[in-house]
């Protein structure tokens, strides 16, 4: 490889958004950001790098293989952030403690996972998203599922499904049936991983009971619309499984004055691939497309890690993904208009300026020759760039 | 120090936006992006890591100290990047070679760099700008800096001035003279820092003649309108030098047809501090900030390092400077409009709801309350986040 071909090249899990792309990423942030802006969450921008051990605290140290880390001039390990609801909760533990709760904030920021880069899914990777703070009831839970679902609509999506669940259902069961904490570490990485056979051979080599093996194996497959929700009631019992059941129940009801209990799946075995959940957890999916678009939770106990004891509740849409999602179902993004290209012949360049200098000042879109050309030439300029449209000055 | 005042801190040179900072932010650089669009420029997005190789590949090795580098797992060094000019000319070079030219890009993005953290330049900061490429011609340097004026007052800044340079100009005195590689380089590097003490005992101490000691002492003070280029062609004798002016005064003539004249100021020592410029170079100063608002410039070679030999010339703005700027001068961008806060007592959360849903339809802003409260409460927490309107449901 020559040297040219060399320094061309751009690491693994990164990529470039050509012109049409960039412009599509932004008309999804730029509507992302109004949607949050109009129903009160306000923007914050937290540093690209921080510290590994801010960043690694609500989450435990398995995040840390899957992080860009390097180290600052007194050694200390500095990391490329992997998501954002850690530096909000750091934000709002130190620098937000005076203000008036409850707390709305909102991100549109790129992130960083050293993984395997797949389609939607690069190694850097842009999200949007807001994080609720300060409140414990299913009312600021039901605001951001609500708001995720006008967030994917506002970006130009209809056809998707929310799966919501509640991490304390399978934990009040697990607790129910007194699994041991290696054993509800490997149910969950199998109920994550959505591998229903690493689940069964699991379950079928312990050393529980019958009928906790039957409903452990069931809880994957706990999936439908309320009438669902409502029959798991008599499979249970434990009061801790109960209130996860009730509290999924008040979300519903809650989302269904918001005009959205369409978009609404239950799920109960999707318990989300961050530690930190201590609720209601949700993804969203759209058809064509294997991974979530969406996903977000409770999580009441990662600002008292930051020292300030604080619920909160929230969620990360994936941009990328979205733009996949648009391009999949032939939705994309309208091109934006270009109106006016301004060709000139010899001589005439100061008339040409001086034409776009009017035309932009009537919020035109004009593009100025940069040399004399032929009228033929400009024409041709005017095609293979999409202007609407030429004035040619000779 | 305590674990949770440890995981609060973040890494030297870096900084949170808060509400109102990120809203200003995200209102700068969406009018720069308008007007970067109504220009004809599109935007492209590059990963903030690249390759070592690919960012050094213009400016030369010394920048090297000021990245922050770490390792893939290949073992080739990643850096972030440090500034766009590069990543841009590789994305031309690689990804856009067929298209039609001249090339018009942009991007607004965050940027980092080791070095002493400064109010209004932090280790990661923000900048927009474009980049031209495929013209050699005057009319694009004065389409890149009417640009960048225009770019600075739709931020919302009207007093600012730009300090218009040549590298040509100082490169042909240089030649003129025969000064060595060393004593170029030193000159270069006192006229950078603005150092006319270095430069003065620099020269003295040198073997040059008396006459190439005065001119090369007076090239930093050469700054001031038309008047004063006209003035400074009596003083050279060599030709490359000559063009630099008729370059400078072709481009003034230009901007003056752009209606901006008025910001346009002549100075001969301002050759920026990127080894890649080649011809016209430019900051952009305002009053109570020592330091430019916007820096650019022509440079003809970098695109050929990638293996496509290309011209092209461009800027970048800072967007914390700017922030900074328009804060000193009482210019501070207008706080969002918050419309209504809807609170309600106990049992009306549905109808809130709903209330909050129409209205958001008509584009309003609207917060709703998250549990039952008092109208009084209702109405403390309105005034509290500063809300226009109370709606209060019971």
């Amino acid at each position: 490889m020559s040297k040219n071909e060399f320094v061309l090249q751009i690491p693994y899990g990164t990529r470039d958004f050509l012109p049409g792309e960039a412009a599509c990423k932004r008309e999804i942030e730029d509507s992302l950001a109004e949607v949050f802006d109009q129903w009160g969450y306000d923007e914050v921008v937290t540093p690209t790098i921080e510290y590994l051990d801010t960043l690694t605290i609500g989450n435990g140290s398995e995040v840390e293989p899957h992080m860009f880390k390097f180290f600052d001039k007194n050694n200390r390990t500095l990391a490329l952030r992997h998501e954002m609801t850690t530096p909000i909760a750091r934000v709002a533990a130190s620098r937000l403690a005076e203000v008036e709760f409850p707390l709305k904030l909102s991100y549109i920021t790129n992130v960083y996972r050293y993984e395997q880069a797949q389609t939607g899914r690069q190694c850097e990777f842009y999200q949007a998203g807001v994080e609720l703070m300060g409140m414990t009831a299913a009312t600021a839970d039901a605001e951001v599922i609500a708001l995720a679902i006008e967030s994917l609509r506002q970006a130009g999506l209809e056809n998707f499904q929310i799966s919501l669940g509640q991490v304390e259902f399978i934990n009040g069961v697990m607790k129910q049936f007194k699994l041991s904490a290696k054993q509800q570490q490997e149910i969950k990485h199998a109920m994550v991983t959505r591998n229903l056979v690493e689940l069964g051979n699991m379950l079928d080599k312990s050393e529980l009971g019958k009928n906790a093996k039957e409903i452990l194996k069931k809880i994957p497959l706990l999936h439908g619309k309320i009438d669902m929700l409502k029959s798991v009631y008599h499979m249970i019992c434990n009061e801790q499984s109960k209130r996860a059941l009730d509290n999924l129940n008040e979300i519903y009801n809650l989302l269904d004055s918001y005009g959205v209990a369409e978009y609404v799946n239950f799920d109960l075995g999707v318990i989300r691939d961050f530690n930190y959940y201590t609720g209601m957890v949700f993804e969203a999916y759209t058809p064509g497309l294997g991974f979530p678009l969406c996903g977000g939770g409770r999580y009441d106990n990662m600002l008292s890690d930051f020292g300030t004891a604080c619920p909160a509740t929230g969620f990360a849409l994936g941009i990328e993904r979205i733009m996949l999602a648009l391009e999949r179902q032939g939705l994309s993004i309208s091109a934006k208009n270009k109106d006016i290209y301004i060709g000139w012949g010899e001589g005439k360049v100061i008339e040409a300026i001086k034409r776009a200098k009017e035309l932009r000042g009537e919020d035109k879109l004009v593009e100025i020759g940069l040399q004399a050309q032929t009228k033929k030439d400009a024409e041709s300029y005017q095609h293979a760039k999409n202007y609407n449209q030429l004035i040619y000055i000779d």
